[in-house]
Order: C-alpha cells, then sequence, then structure tokens
C-alpha cells in the first residue's frame, strides 16, 4: 500500500530542493507531520512570501531587501573596482571574508559550454555600459575553478578587452589546512605555477 | 553584511527539517529564489494542508486519508495478528515488503531509558484492551534494534505476559547483501545464536 495522496505531494514537493532524494523527502515529510500545526503553517507563509520581500538591485544584482542597495553604496564602498560573481549567494560568502570592499556584478549563470548555454548578450552588455559609465578601473572574476567558470572567464575577458579596465581572476592553489597528500595534480600544478617568494 | 531578514528566516524554518544544517539550509533557500512564484506558492500550501488531509486510524493508529482504515480493513487482512510498529512510516515500510498481511498497532514511540521517556499508560492500555477484545492471537514486535527498540520490547513482553497471546519480534541476523568483514560483532553473534539448519 502507497502513501496517502497528500503526502505523495510533500514528498515530491520536498524532492524538488537540491540534493533531496526520496529517502530524504519521506523523513522531512513524516517529521513535518509530528509538527504542530502553527509551525506548519508558518513554514508554509515563509515560503511564499520570501519572494515578494527581495528583489535583486538593478545595478548590481545584488540580493536586497529595501529599496537602495547597500552593495552598492557611494560612501562605503569603493566605486572603481567591481567583483564578478555567478550568482547573488557569492557576494554573501565574499563579504564574509571581510577582505573585499569594492562593488560587484552578478552574472546570474555562467556559460556551460556542455549543455551550450550561451551568454546573455543583454547581461553583458549591462556590464560593459556599466564598466564604461562608472569608470571601473578593476574587474576581479570571482567565479568558480570549473570548465564553467573557465569557460566565462574566458569569454569575459575577450569580450572587455577593449576596455580600460584591469582584469583578475581568483588565484588558484592550496586551500587553507590542506595536506598535499590529498590535493589533486591540477591543482598541484596550478600552486606550483602561481608560487610567490617568501 | 548578512543575508536580509526575509532569508534568514527562510533558512531558519529550513534548519528545523531533520539532517538540515546551516548550509543545506542556505542552498534550500537560495534554490527556492530561482524556482518561479507559483511553485513556491503550492509548496507553501502544501505543507499548510497536509496535516488537515491526513489523520491517524483511531484503532490502530496508521497514517490515513478518508474515514474507513485500510490497514483494518476485516476482509483484507488477517485479524489475528498484530504487527507493532514505533511510527507510522513503518507500517509502509513493512507493508512494501509484501510478507505481511495482518493489522497494524502504532506505539507512537519507543521507552527512551536515557531520556527517562517512559511508557504511555494509556497506550498501553488501549493496546491491552485491542488484544482481548479482537482476540488477538499473535502479536509482532517490529522495532528498531537498538537500545530503545530492546527497553520497548522488554516492556511490552512483560506488560503482555498475562494476556493469551503469543510474542515475537523481528529476527536478528545479516542484513541481505552484506559481507561479513564489515559485519559489527553484536550482528554476528546474534546471527550466529539464531543460524537456521540449511
Amino acid at each position: 500500500m502507497r502513501y496517502p495522496d497528500p503526502l505523495l505531494k510533500l514528498i515530491a514537493i520536498f524532492k524538488k530542493l537540491p540534493g533531496v532524494g526520496a529517502k530524504t523527502a519521506e523523513r522531512f515529510a513524516f517529521h513535518l507531520l509530528d509538527w504542530p500545526e502553527e509551525r506548519q503553517v508558518e513554514m508554509g507563509r515563509i515560503i511564499q512570501e520570501t519572494k515578494n520581500l527581495l528583489k535583486l538591485c538593478a545595478t548590481c544584482g545584488c540580493l536586497i531587501e529595501a529599496t537602495s542597495c547597500p552593495w552598492c553604496d557611494k560612501n562605503r564602498r569603493n566605486q572603481k573596482i567591481i567583483c564578478l560573481v555567478a550568482s547573488p549567494k557569492d557576494v554573501f560568502a565574499i563579504e564574509e571574508t571581510g577582505s573585499y570592499r569594492g562593488l560587484y556584478h552578478v552574472l546570474g549563470g555562467l556559460l556551460s559550454p556542455l549543455q551550450q548555454r550561451g551568454p546573455s548578450q543583454q547581461a553583458l552588455q549591462r556590464l560593459k555600459t556599466r564598466i564604461s559609465e562608472d569608470q571601473i578601473e578593476e574587474v576581479i572574476m570571482a567565479l568558480d575553478s570549473t570548465l564553467e567558470g573557465d569557460a566565462t572567464a574566458l569569454f569575459l575577458k575577450k569580450e572587455l578587452a577593449s576596455l580600460p579596465v584591469s582584469i583578475s581572476r581568483l588565484a588558484l592553489g592550496l586551500p587553507m589546512g590542506s595536506s598535499l597528500d590529498y590535493i589533486d595534480g591540477g591543482t598541484l600544478s596550478r600552486a606550483l605555477a602561481g608560487r610567490h617568494t617568501y
């Protein structure tokens, strides 16, 4: 005998979350049934209303709550340097390091040669216009060190070559606290190539 | 800079799911922001309404949708044998094996000597009454083979000793497809003790 329909629906919707398979979705669903009803209602409400309470900044594409974007703040951020990231989530990760005080620009995704997902001309034009009009001096590409990240970086480097802006990319090398035993050859050879005097 | 408040709320509510930590909850939340709004609204609705669409059978405690309980069905199930389980989820797992056609009885939890969670006298009385009134002949205790499961089984065995019913418990032994290399000593010694002629 299979699960009752309402339960199947609940399991199906949990399975749409990233990394959640059938077993995990079942655990979530049965766990929810044990919750007091107020908490279920609250969870439903929060999920429904979040999208309306958040928006993306029209200038940088960062996730913001209010009308003014704290990441574009003229008084607190260096207006001459832009950090390019793939998604709004990356902004928070970089911000948490406390090592960056410039502007951000969210690409909204990476090029994927395998999935034949190309660059959006609109997004590219928006970036170019921003660099020219705001007289940006440096663009830091904070992209994944994956096939897609590499493809995107290469593509952007070509596209931005005509603009008077210096382009950099995050350093490749050993992650902090790592042991050479566990480092793959690709990372190790990039760490060797990028060695610095000590 | 931390996440906007609505996003923090969404992350917090996801963290209440079992096995979901801060990182996973963040992934869920950002994933949700990429969903079309209809799907978010649907998820919220399903979560809110599931509890109202499901209930527990007053007789056996199984999770059911309609008014009549398919697990208590007089025409289709052996009415002389009861399978004791800890939670409604276990019923589906046992049912899926196709090896059992009797009744069920959901205990709603196990005794936990460590957490000093004792047996509910009410639940115990309900079970005893059911066994007597329905002239049950066998009780199969399908409980976890953990400290809590063992404690519950021992307790129930004592409590039900006065009733004219035979009591059994699931066999302990090697899981299917397992290699002796990876079996713990406890399981192995129980498998030895429970060996059968072949």
